[in-house]
């Protein structure tokens, strides 16, 4: 069950002259995609590339979480992920592309876990949305960051452990698991005064690289999902990338593909999965593209202000809303297609309104004709009007598959990081803003932020309507 | 209760010379300001922009919806939009807005109308997975088509319409309510011979422009969302923007920052919400601005590719996904916040964790505090970097600032199809997947393109992996 990888219309010879790659363009990249993919190698499962062994040495970590995954089912109705970007991200996505498409509106019996929510905003709106849903006493909340600092994160932290307390007392510890670093940060602490369970991320693998640690795979039991099958999907993509020959090697060939479409003048990259299920795939990808790519300064301090933009599409859907762009707009983007070989339904369209052509040809079609044919038509609408495109192809969607397609992200964005020769694990952008808002709130040490702060020039009220 | 739009942060004055939109840039857009006004005027409730008279002229047709909307909480559990497009993502931004968050979950005593879905797509999963929670004897489905061609939805009515005949022989007819055309297509003859409930679609207004048309309004109504108050903020916004001096006309203004803004290649336009509420109002202006704007061809037929990609974010939520791109990366992108004034709850931040400093701060904090710091830290944190930005501010969100706010929008899309002097209200891109996709089902009629297509060259091997 191997996810392809197609690239035809990536070439100038589909898109015209021009408009794609040449195949001189892509036969000079072979230097550098051979020292990508050596300097890859040589930091595997080190620094912050250790989440290149999390497909491997997790062996005795998913017994724990199997069997904590199993007493939070019998015990609970509900399990709410209190986490943000990674931490929320790559739940969010598996339970999605792995689950009933309406989990959560199930009845109990048909629905292999609890209801699940992903709390990831500090939109009090949202937080008492939640409140009024769930009942806190059969709820198990995973706290899920790795720094213990996250302040969106601690902050449903806070409010929970109180709301667990008033309720339950002594019992609130059973109602909260935390993620979290072993050895430092400022949850550990908390949850071990608190006799919470604890599950660990592992120092070098950073949140948007952490679906395929305990960070995702609790989430992922909890609701029924086999995380084995995960992760050997993974491992099963880190074989086929240990190969140095660009021809051979799926994420090495992407992140080329993405590198000359870069330097093509493609800014944009819309990730366009055609099932509804990896629609939040798209979501996962664009964290993890955004934030490692997008950097003010290479790997020599120099300014470089590198990134694409990722663009969460879904197909057939946003052909009635993004495809106009995509086919007529300008020459900026690249679409990558996210292709079902085989559905896990067939509906067939039902016969009817015979005396309307133009309704009626529909009846006797399936569904999955139908979804089909429009993504293949709709490449190539793209193609004809000289846009690139990639198309990745799940045989099907399942666990194994699930687990190539976020490993083969991973390994593609790594790749591109070594082109752009920049640090694709950091995210120094974060920083202005979290140290504002600590000064905004007034917290103690950011005193001189504040004052930074208070010496912005004032808005001016005729650029106010 | 009027929103405004902040565009202190696109100017110059702010971000640093070169980065921002210099003063004698905006004093030399006045002239074309005012002839793009003075254009969309000429047209106002003409042709294509008849949607300009929907604040004004359905009084009735409210009356008629809101009758019919009473009728159908009366008498159902379930209410499913079967729609694509606008007919989809006006009523999700809608119901998102101004429903509570988590409405679907909410006890039925507790929820001031039926059950909601929207179905969007063709999936044979997702169909599967509707038909799995809903009881379609206790349901009413809404097609929306104004042409009745729209595969993806007479494919999802032919199904519905087959189950519900089996399921309640002749009272079939009371479960479906169509919204289309009052003279032409499919659909209308279709409803009239099976004695379906009808609502009309006006001529002169598109899928994208159809939310303040029966289209949304009956979705909305149905929810118990008040549609009077949508169309009164409608028509406040529709008053400012009767004002010529752009310095005055908040849509026309916002249209020629992004015309600058695109002028100096920011191909990328970023919608960030600031409230879980508004998240999808990001997709219903990302058809809007997409489908508008993106066109290969000019007034007068010349090949001009125009078009600005828009994205959707959600803050604080995609400050650990997205910003890291935004601050530290190129200068591709304009950022929009939609920012609450108010925000329709308050919830304060437990006290707890004392011996945990960067954790116990937080508490007595309120979340609203903490979001709205977390927004002014983003916004410095961007312009900081010289990254451009505005605010939309609603004071809060209720039915009266969101018809502002969709209205807004269309105006300013308006105006920008007049800057970049290309028709804004058609969609011709789309055509060529529709006819490819009728060719590859066999569709009679279509042979030449599905021969068209049995010609394209064979994909090579050598390009997959």
């Amino acid at each position: 069950m191997r996810m392809r990888v197609d690239f035809n219309y990536m070439m100038e010879e589909f898109t015209g002259a021009g408009r794609g790659i040449a195949k001189s363009a892509l036969e000079a990249k072979r230097g550098a995609a051979l020292a990508a993919h050596k300097a890859v190698e040589l930091k595997r499962g080190k620094g912050w590339l250790e989440w290149m062994s999390s497909p491997y040495d997790q062996g005795e970590v998913v017994k724990e979480i199997n069997a904590m995954a199993a007493d939070i089912r019998e015990k609970n109705d509900y399990f709410v992920v209190l986490g943000i970007g990674g931490s929320a991200l790559g739940p969010s996505a598996v339970q999605k592309a792995l689950n009933h498409i309406h989990y959560n509106d199930l009845p109990g019996d048909k629905r292999p876990g609890p209801i699940f929510y992903v709390e990831d905003n500090i939109d009090p709106e949202r937080m008492q949305a939640l409140l009024d849903v769930i009942d806190i006493k059969k709820t198990v909340f995973n706290v899920i960051s790795k720094s213990g600092n996250t302040s969106e994160t601690m902050s449903q932290f806070l409010i929970v452990k109180k709301l667990l307390e008033d309720a339950l007392g002594a019992d609130a510890k059973d109602h909260i698991i935390c993620t979290t670093s072993s050895h430092s940060g400022s949850l550990l602490p908390i949850a071990k005064k608190e006799g919470y369970r604890l599950l660990f991320v592992p120092d070098g693998v950073g949140g948007r690289f952490s679906e395929l640690c305990p960070v995702g795979l609790l989430p992922a039991a909890v609701c029924g999902i086999d995380i084995e099958e995960l992760l050997a999907g993974a491992a099963y993509m880190d074989q086929l990338c240990r190969v140095e020959d660009m021809d051979e090697n799926p994420a090495l060939m992407s992140a080329v593909m993405m590198k000359i479409a870069i330097e093509m003048g493609r800014n944009i990259s819309v990730m366009m999965p055609y099932a509804d299920s990896l629609s939040l795939m798209s979501d996962w990808y664009a964290q993890l593209w955004a934030e490692s790519l997008g950097k003010l300064v290479d790997n020599e301090g120099r300014e470089v202000r590198t990134g694409q933009t990722p663009v969460k599409s879904l197909g057939v859907t946003d052909q009635h809303s993004q495809v106009q762009l995509y086919t007529e707009g300008p020459f900026d983007k690249v679409l990558t297609f996210l292709k079902v070989g085989e559905y896990r339904t067939t509906y067939t369209i039902s016969e009817g309104c015979e005396d309307v052509p133009s309704v009626s040809f529909l009846g006797g079609h399936t569904m999955n004709e139908l979804i089909q044919a429009e993504r293949d038509a709709t490449e190539y609408a793209l193609l004809k009007l000289g846009k690139m495109s990639m198309t990745i192809t799940l045989p099907e969607v399942n666990a194994f598959t699930v687990g190539q397609l976020l490993y083969y992200f991973q390994m593609e964005t790594a790749y591109m990081g070594e082109f752009l020769n920049i640090d694709a694990f950091n995210q120094p952008g974060v920083e202005e803003g979290k140290n504002a808002t600590y000064a905004l709130l007034g917290r103690p040490g950011y005193e001189e932020k504040k004052a930074e702060l208070d010496a912005r020039p004032p808005k001016k009220d005729e650029y106010i309507i």
